[in-house]
């Protein structure tokens, strides 16, 4: 098999662009924009979504479904949120189309135009706070803890897969609290479990912080988030959770009667994350030579393949894998027993690298007169001959310490790119090439500036912040801690 | 509790709607004909999903995700499909708002107008056909296999929740083969498993047949369905399953290259099920007290009432019940403990009733005395004491016992409502009243103008239909066998 993507070094961009094409993830669609998930790409976003689901759940949230289009009006109600919104909407317009009189194939039927346009929903505040309304009553009905699993739509310019795209997939969290301090422990606490699962699944360390006012989510009072360091020293936000106030109560006259009888406007919170966790995957683990991914996400955690010239040799192989596939399914290890003829085992390797199977196991004529079978690790290429009748054992712990290696390989990566900047000059040089903590005054006009000077961005206000008085590296201003400052996607 | 809900007796279509928004199910939304899927109808129709999943999977399907819009042109492609579609389709012609000058909030930016109007997709057939181009080179590409979960819109003009709305959730297969006999195989094998998920899950007896001519889906060769007696003699088709030919493949020029290297069109098929099955399960079963749910779908399939006055007493019935919570969890069987004491026992009681849990469990202190546990059917209102120590085993049976008896008195009632027509006259009054078995000539102009005269339309040619000659009981020409007739949802 030819190499089939760039590497890093040459075209960071190309190669994850390829990366996402040839192992089968995504691929642009007609729709500008909007992206196909692949087969490959759909099974580890449903192993993430299986996964984030369980963890909803056993923090005692329910799922519910709303409607994919929204009011023109209602997204008015909330002056923030329309600001933030309207800019990237695609709006529904007709509801019939017809054809034409003169052989153009369908036309707009102009008769079947809307009183009201329809939005194709950015973001689902607006039409679940309008149905709070009515499920609210009293303080016997909150907290009120739902999340919903959908498509949603932003009319991106410039796009990239998984990344940022026109539709994406996400889960949208939607939450109402009778009082401020539930509220604000609900955004804190699903931001602890956004950031369990990309450290524990994912396998990315995340720093956890505050947005900024300018960078806060539209309608919000604060905006929680957790930030990845990719490969190329970029940052990615890789999910938000939002204390709303009751900003969107009051938008929309959500009320409740306490236990003492009096009537108050419920607190809200919302939090999401989407598929552009797949970019952050891809990002953070893989290689030159394709995808690395986490055991624990992995569609196929093990690949056999044997190796084999006669016909009677793959029957002896298969017999002796037979007992081994048994015996990984029942540990709960997903395997895959590649007996195709059409492809050589050299070139399954390849594809099975590049599709990121953390384990590939090889078996031929003469691991059988040895019992023995070779071991490779995707995360350290690493190749062993084990012996066979402990393999399922050793198959099980390589899973378990292929997971820690590749947290901790990015763990180290991010601490290595990770600089303190002291000076406008040293912040210039060092925000080049990852993350920089350092000194800001606090104002939107100076992070604006830095942004337009440099690009980057505060990515947060860390919450284990020390208090460290400064001077802020670009007007000299006084500055109570540093922020977290970096290019991001 | 007041009675909840009107009798069927009463008025069966307010019965329906009353129960479906009383029960938690789902409720209308302000955008015309899309509805609210609350947590409770959510959490059943999660249940259908995972287990549907789990059937396509075991038959080798793999999930993917492709666009909600679809270009216009794409529609125009196969021109039965636009024939069916165009005229219900919400159109997206816009892709930004802007601040109203005069000052009435956002209103649509006439400069953000797209080139080509995108439609948000009815069905995926074109935008899916159009990837596969690009997916389908050689035979050892085929079969390819796909499913997608997703929402899809079809501008119905008169909605009811779940049975008909403009915004629904469906599955929905696409499959290419090489060959025709494959493509047929792969239709009726999905046929099979949707009857199968049907009558072993929902606890529905269905009937399968194929379509007629005028009942086809659009750009389908063969469209073959199941269809279910709801508790009004109406019938519901509960799922379809298409053999498209090579309609798609020649509308998209998907071709392959065989293993004699010759260039083919591909086979195609799509098939789907949607929340309209919630909407079959609903009708199929619940009575005047609300929801009568198959235990492999309820959300919660055992209740546990605690019945005392004294709050010691709920701290021993608690002691009481911990270990069966256990032991029944452990067992696989959903159980919940409602300790809630805001509400009285009657209350909770004519809850779960209209909850539709299948057993309901009551304690009290003399239960604690006796060692004995007040049983409940949903299904039957049976109640009896059981021991409290056998208590687990006896509830695993009883679900068991449930799933069976709700599918064999659906059986039963459609056995009695279904008849035998063998003139108009007596077609005319049976088919008032469930399904009507009857000669028809095998034009579409009689099926015109039997629905014009009765509104009952011909559900399906079904397989099993004997072979019988007989007089078509409209026009009196020749028919080779009997086909069913009913009024449908």
């Amino acid at each position: 098999m030819a190499k089939a993507i760039p590497s890093r070094s040459e075209d960071y961009s190309l190669w994850y662009n390829e990366l996402v094409k040839k192992a089968g993830l995504a691929e642009n669609s007609p729709v500008r924009g909007c992206m196909v998930i692949k087969p490959y790409g759909f099974a580890i976003w449903e192993k993430m979504q299986q996964t984030l689901d369980q963890m909803f759940k056993e923090t005692g949230h329910e799922n519910a479904y709303f409607p994919l289009l929204i009011p023109k009006s209602f997204l008015n109600r909330e002056a923030d949120h329309v600001e933030g919104f309207a800019k990237e909407c695609a709006v529904v317009t007709h509801y019939r189309l017809k054809t034409d009189e003169e052989g153009a194939g369908v036309v707009v039927d102009p008769e079947a135009r809307l009183e009201e346009e329809l939005i194709v929903r950015p973001t689902s505040e607006t039409v679940i706070w309008d149905a709070y309304k009515n499920w609210i009553q009293s303080y016997r009905d909150l907290p009120l803890l739902i999340n919903q699993w959908a498509n949603v739509m932003r009319w991106e310019m410039r796009t990239r897969l998984f990344l940022r795209t026109a539709e994406f997939l996400w889960q949208e969290g939607h939450t109402a609290h009778a009082t401020k301090e539930e509220a604000r422990s609900e955004t804190r606490q699903m931001l602890e479990v956004y950031a369990g699962f990309v450290e524990d699944y994912m396998a990315i360390p995340v720093i956890k912080g505050v947005k900024t006012e300018s960078e806060r989510f539209a309608g919000a009072v604060d905006t929680f988030c957790i930030e990845a360091m990719m490969q190329d020293g970029k940052a990615l936000q890789a999910g938000t959770s939002h204390f709303l106030g009751q900003n969107f109560a009051k938008a929309f006259d959500v009320k409740f009667t306490t236990k003492e009888g009096k009537e108050e406007f419920v607190w809200g919170t919302s939090w999401g994350v989407s598929t552009r966790l797949m970019g952050a995957l891809i990002m953070a683990h893989a290689d030159d030579d394709g995808l690395v991914l986490p055991p624990k996400l992995a569609p196929i955690q093990v690949i056999i393949v044997p190796v084999y010239f006669k016909d009677e040799d793959l029957e002896k192989i298969t017999k002796a894998v037979n007992p081994i596939l048994d015996a990984l399914k029942e540990r709960g290890i997903s395997v895959k027993f590649d007996t195709r003829d059409t492809h050589k085992p050299g070139w399954k390797f390849a594809e099975y690298e590049l599709k990121g199977v953390p384990l590939r196991l090889a078996i031929g004529p003469k691991d059988l007169e040895k019992g023995t079978v070779e071991v490779a690790r995707r995360d350290t290429k690493e190749k062993s001959l084990q012996p066979m009748d402990s393999i399922v054992e050793h198959v099980a712990k390589l899973l378990e310490n292929i997971q820690d290696n590749i947290y901790s390989k990015a763990a180290t990566f991010r601490e290595e790119n990770t600089k303190e900047a002291n000076s406008w000059e040293e912040f210039r040089e060092l925000v080049e090439q990852g993350f920089v903590y350092a000194h800001w005054d606090g104002t939107t006009e100076t992070e604006d500036k830095i942004k337009e000077e440099t690009k980057a961005t505060i990515r947060c206000i860390p919450l284990n912040q020390t208090k460290e008085k400064g001077k802020c590296i670009f007007t000299g201003e006084p500055s109570q801690g540093r922020v977290l400052f970096a290019k991001a996607y």
